[in-house]
């Protein structure tokens, strides 16, 4: 059965919340679902996960140290790990605050993981979107927001049954496939 | 007298919009202002220019292939005009739907050619700012979104004042300073 | 049967030296293989493929002009083939010249198209790798650089029969797994 | 006086090379030079700099979480330091590792603060540059890799002369200026 772990960072609460919702989408799928704040987080839950979600509050347009520290922390597990998906979510003060430019630094680590790593081409609302992570500006409050955090979570699910638990039929999942 | 460049592209007439916004915030300012859509624009225009704003529909999170053309067919200035001052804004088909990763293409691009590229830290409404070129989901509308593109174009000019036509006293319009 | 297109621009012909040694790693794999240049390439390669490597010289630290061009043109495929996997290639005029950021670039746009996009953690010689894609510094000529790209190839192949194809048996070729 | 400040951090030593390099390109002019360790350093350093040369060690693409600290931890200076003028250096495992994007992870955290960053197009060797700042792959050991640390150096104290303290005799020293 496969395995999503969400391991989040947050300092308001905001990204814990949007964690949730990302936990809640994937769990509409017949896959294990983890959630941790990188606090509890360990080595072994990421040996564990088939797939994963990380989030981090928008501090400067990168990842916040605490989240950046913890995978810097277990670098021996590189190069051991690779295969695994992987996607991203943040939470800025303002749109146009680099929210995305966030999601970024976290894709470009994971993928120096050796893992894969996607955004979703779904919308979420008017104007509303998910094309490098689910993004937020301050808390996921509007219902576009907290779908986007939902449908990272139902995606990452979906891509760790098509691929690695080679279940085809979820593909009929994905948007116009 | 500084010469600010508003050079822009624009398919459905968005980031047009936007162009003329941040032209506008720049005439605010004793700077000489130019608004060229990139089928107008000549190397020329790029020579006489000490600031720039480069905007483009985010196409695929990437500045859109004509603007890149632009820039790619003109690179025997390359290494010849170091030191003029770049910006970016782009008008995407959603929020997260990759406008601030777009504006970063164009950043990029602009660093390459020796510029020095800024974003800008003030706020233009409820959650809402331009730390990495003014951002729009659509057509510039709300009143934040166009006060983002004006204050990205009053900031250029600013930096402009500051910076090439060393006129200090224009720091005090640059926000807390 | 795994199907992987290498599909490129090239001006001085490195990029193509780049493009056939990642065709040589990927072809070492049972997977079909086609090679194109971005002027021979059409829409139904890539409605063809299960997996890509997009490679491109790099002008101005972002793919080439064509290159985006090519993508731009096919946006009618957008939101249609979501879950391809894609990896990246750049030839740069020299180190630090920018070929890790327009291979991020090019990883940008397809994570656009809703791909999964991944770089390697395999070295390929003393102080060589290809975490964001392959990169090389004019021709590839040297032992590690041409090796890179046919790792690129051949881990582009893996991902492919490993995920798309379901043949688990080949994660045993991806190192340390 | 123009001052700058080069703030780096190290684990093997490598960057620090790379900074004792850097701070030696900008010690040519007629500018202050402070070096620091990111233990070593305090907001009392940012705030008395006109300039900064950042570099950290490429840990997974991203600067290092000690780095990200030191600016996650001095964010009281957000909005009150903008104008600044910013560049990067980093040390990779090998070519093909992250360097560059390493780089543009400072870079965008230093555009974040509203500070206005550079590369440099001068090549300082056969095949070799630093258009996002300095790059080396282990410790700073050829010639050319040492050129470009000092002439980072060289260019953040040429910008700040020309910019910030208003002397455009020292355009002269730009590349074809």
């Amino acid at each position: 059965m496969g395995k999503v772990l969400v391991l989040y960072d947050t300092e308001t609460g905001h990204t814990k919340k949007m964690a949730e919702y990302v936990a809640k989408g994937a769990s509409k799928f017949p896959v294990e679902v983890r959630i941790k704040s990188v606090e509890e987080a360990s080595k072994e839950d990421i040996l564990w996960c088939d797939g994963i979600a990380v989030g981090s509050p928008t501090y400067l347009g990168v990842m916040s140290w605490r989240m950046k520290k913890f995978w810097d922390s277990i670098v021996d597990l590189w190069g051991k790990i690779d295969g695994k998906i992987g996607c991203a979510f943040s939470s800025s003060g303002g749109w146009g605050g680099g929210n995305e430019v966030a999601c970024m630094s976290i894709l470009t680590m994971l993928m120096n993981y050796g893992f894969l790593v996607f955004g979703v081409t779904d919308y979420t609302g008017d104007k509303f979107t998910l094309h490098y992570g689910a993004v937020c500006a301050g808390e996921p409050r509007e219902k576009e927001e907290i779908k986007a955090c939902e449908v990272l979570g139902e995606r990452l699910a979906q891509w760790v049954l098509v691929y690695v638990d080679g279940k085809k039929e979820y593909l009929k999942n994905i948007k116009n496939q």
